[in-house]
């Protein structure tokens, strides 16, 4: 199986700062070396010219770190051009974290801050003393959400800890107010003792209008988010299960339209039984899926095991009603749709071959999918990953922040089931179905229309089924 | 005893709109009302103009929400004028909030979202991993400070709850950025117990470069402190104790060049002996005060009372070397220095006159001094408050921006007694001694110069006593 390297592309991208003698020529040749070896140039700017050098800061767009240090390296041979300075823009822009907490007005004179603090603000205080439902509307509680994680399965990089996660949470936080004018605080936390980050979180909960967990390994991540459920009464939400199960099955959905096939009577295979495809699978049989297979490292999921975790033998009793069993290359065979939130290569050109037709393959392990889309395309239908720089990525930020924007704009005590189906649709809908192709089924993520229909169908739904204590 | 009322403020302030016939003399006839019962009117705008009638709207600080209901409902008795509708202003700016998290950058395109979150954010992820020291770096944990409280002491309204505390810790975090471009994120506790709230504290540490507590009650303030500072690896501050501290002990440096004394020929009765007293107690001792009395509601504290507290027990052992007692009527009796952090009325002209030469008077109950200033002035030298109403007011907003931003800015692992000690220098030292009067011992508030002075004391102390991380 032949595939080709990823693209150069900014969250590896590096600017270099050269000092060049100044003379014909010269510029080429740092180019030419630059280009030879794949790495791509996004800007040139000069920094200061004297009459025998130049100083030029050059952006490239490099595949890795190991890529970027090799074009430094060869650029430092050149005759005549010396490297003064390498900056990692990835860095540079994280340097002193990507958020700030911004008083809503300014706080100049007397009056403002009489008004803002003492003394004025003792009388909201007490409106909301006298009616605690008050703080949804006199304080922050209205629109913040906290981005909790105990860094235990961050991105590719698993068990890297609070500290070490909190770049990714605070880029959550980032999308959060960016895309829905949200505000979002990350919290890691250091523990990852389940009763432990359940009283935590219960206990920050006040100042919050909801509670978006993120990056926390499974099965410790069922049981948090169930107690959590129980004892709040703001939503909670495991992204990496619900908001990938959102967007998965609004992709799904649009998919289903192309092929012209109905829920019932599909084989869906399932390869990765942890929090997303355990999300995945339910919200499909909601959908009316019923013969989803299962399939972890030792293949099939079947009752038969005795290898499986309780969580394991939960989904084993609730799916594969035919009781298949063997490797996913086993089960591949007469499936619809291919959903994967594995590892990379776990599927090849054969097992796509025994599809029926019209195969859809959703291969979303990152960075590297369950196949690649170019050895893939001319044995499926439809084709999606998580990477954007292929057709149809399939990524949360097109749910979780419309899915919170509605759930605190009707103050909803819960995101429920209905709130997340209609979630899905919304999503699937922003694509008119005259617009609807293979290598469209999923909106863009910088798609303006997506949040505000989520968060519109949300509502609809929270109010229809008692969740929503404010009616819009 | 005779006091004026306090005067109307923007604290209570409400915007009234009106419906006035269009006839002369009609908005004189308004003015005239609200003047008559003591409103001061600070704007009048036109809404709508018609032939026959004026929408205006008219802003007026009042004295208390019944003040402004009686104005308003003395205005609506005027003929030809109809009150449409009365805002209060203080509620208006707490819709929503007053804070938001911002992204300090722009997610628009697919290169900032690839180098803010997924893929760019791993390599600083994995930076940090290898090296914990980089969340400082890297994250808002350089900049960002936690406003904890668990809404047990909040101003003068006692234990409201987290949730209707709020609005102060926001305000609070409002100015932690207005003032010293700090970030700072209000955590309001829902739990009362001591080992909870330092269990929670600590798990939620890993995001924040800094702990400011805030309105918890004493004793419980003092352990939760002590443990806090005994775990964590970043600062922990309890203002309502050592804020309050800091500028008292500003504002008594500055008095004391006034009346020519000698901090260890002093006299000092410090009336109210909880959290704040104690901490004031604790630095007059640091600076050399030797004879200081403290005074609860059952009299003065000595060693001979069997109704005292553990703390109290401890703060009886360290104070009062004459083993003083009675009244603070009986203790006033030749002492250089009054501070009150207690309640109203507490003395009166007559302990006034039983004062040293050049009495100090420091009446900081709020919102009713211990002893009105205007009855107070013929009778001491120097008179300070904690209100803004008054000349020298003795507000915390000096201290913890500054303290906070030096603490943060040399990356310090604590607060310690020294930097405090030179925080307070610093605030006294904002005001040159030609400048030096009986009136202004205390910058205002809004003196930009106090938080960097006291920021750069705050990092000379912090690097002199090893506290400091990093060297600026």
């Amino acid at each position: 199986m032949e595939t080709t390297e990823f693209l150069p592309n900014a969250s590896n991208s590096i600017t270099v700062r050269l000092r060049i003698t100044n003379r014909p020529g010269m510029l080429a040749k740092v180019t030419a070396t630059i280009g030879e070896l794949g790495g791509n140039i996004g800007a040139i700017d000069i920094v200061h010219a004297q009459e025998d050098v130049l100083i030029r800061d050059i952006t490239i767009n490099t595949r890795s770190d190991q890529h970027a240090r090799d074009i430094v390296d060869k650029v430092s041979t050149l005759d005549a051009i010396e490297v003064v300075n390498v900056s990692d823009r990835t860095f540079l822009l994280h340097l002193g974290g990507k958020l700030e907490v911004n008083s809503k007005v300014p706080i100049k004179t007397r009056d403002q801050l009489s008004m803002a603090y003492t003394p004025g603000v003792a009388r909201v205080c007490e409106s909301i003393r006298d009616d605690p439902e008050n703080a949804f509307t006199l304080t922050v509680k209205s629109n913040t959400v906290a981005v909790v994680t105990d860094g235990t399965a961050v991105l590719g990089l698993g068990d890297i800890g609070p500290g070490a996660s909190l770049p990714v949470m605070e880029g959550k936080a980032q999308l959060f107010k960016e895309f829905a004018d949200v505000d979002a605080f990350p919290i890691g936390l250091d523990t990852t003792d389940v009763d432990e980050i359940v009283d935590t979180v219960e206990r920050i909960a006040p100042v919050f209008g909801g509670i978006n967990l993120e990056d926390i390994s499974a099965p410790r991540c069922f049981e948090i988010e169930d107690q959590l459920k129980e004892r709040l009464d703001i939503p909670v939400f495991h992204d990496d299960q619900h908001g990938t199960a959102v967007v998965t099955v609004a992709a799904f959905l649009n998919a289903l339209k192309l092929v012209e096939k109905e829920p019932s009577n599909l084989k869906v295979v399932m390869v990765g039984v942890g929090a997303a495809g355990t999300a995945v699978t339910r919200m499909l049989q909601q959908l009316g899926v019923e013969n989803i297979i299962g399939v972890d490292r030792q293949g099939a999921v079947t009752p038969d095991r005795d290898d499986l975790s309780p969580a394991k033998q939960h989904y084993a009793q609730h799916t594969n009603p035919m009781r298949e069993s063997g490797s996913v290359h086993d089960v591949m065979e007469g499936a619809d749709v291919f959903i994967g939130l594995s590892a990379p290569g776990v599927i090849g050109v054969e097992d796509l071959k025994k599809m029926k037709r019209d195969p859809i393959v959703f291969a979303m392990a990152n960075p590297e999918p369950e196949i690649r889309p170019e050895v893939a395309y001319d044995h499926v239908k439809v084709m999606a990953t998580g990477r954007s720089d292929y057709p149809n990525q399939i990524n949360n930020v097109l749910c979780f922040p419309g899915i919170f924007k509605g759930a605190l704009a009707c103050r909803a005590s819960d995101i429920n089931d209905a709130m997340k189906l209609d979630a899905a649709r919304a999503i699937a809908q922003t694509i008119e179905e005259h617009s609807l192709t293979p290598d469209y089924i999923v909106p863009s993520v910088f798609d303006q229309r997506v949040v505000e229909r989520v968060s519109e169908a949300v509502q609809d739904a929270a109010t229809r089924t008692g969740v929503a204590r404010k009616y819009v």
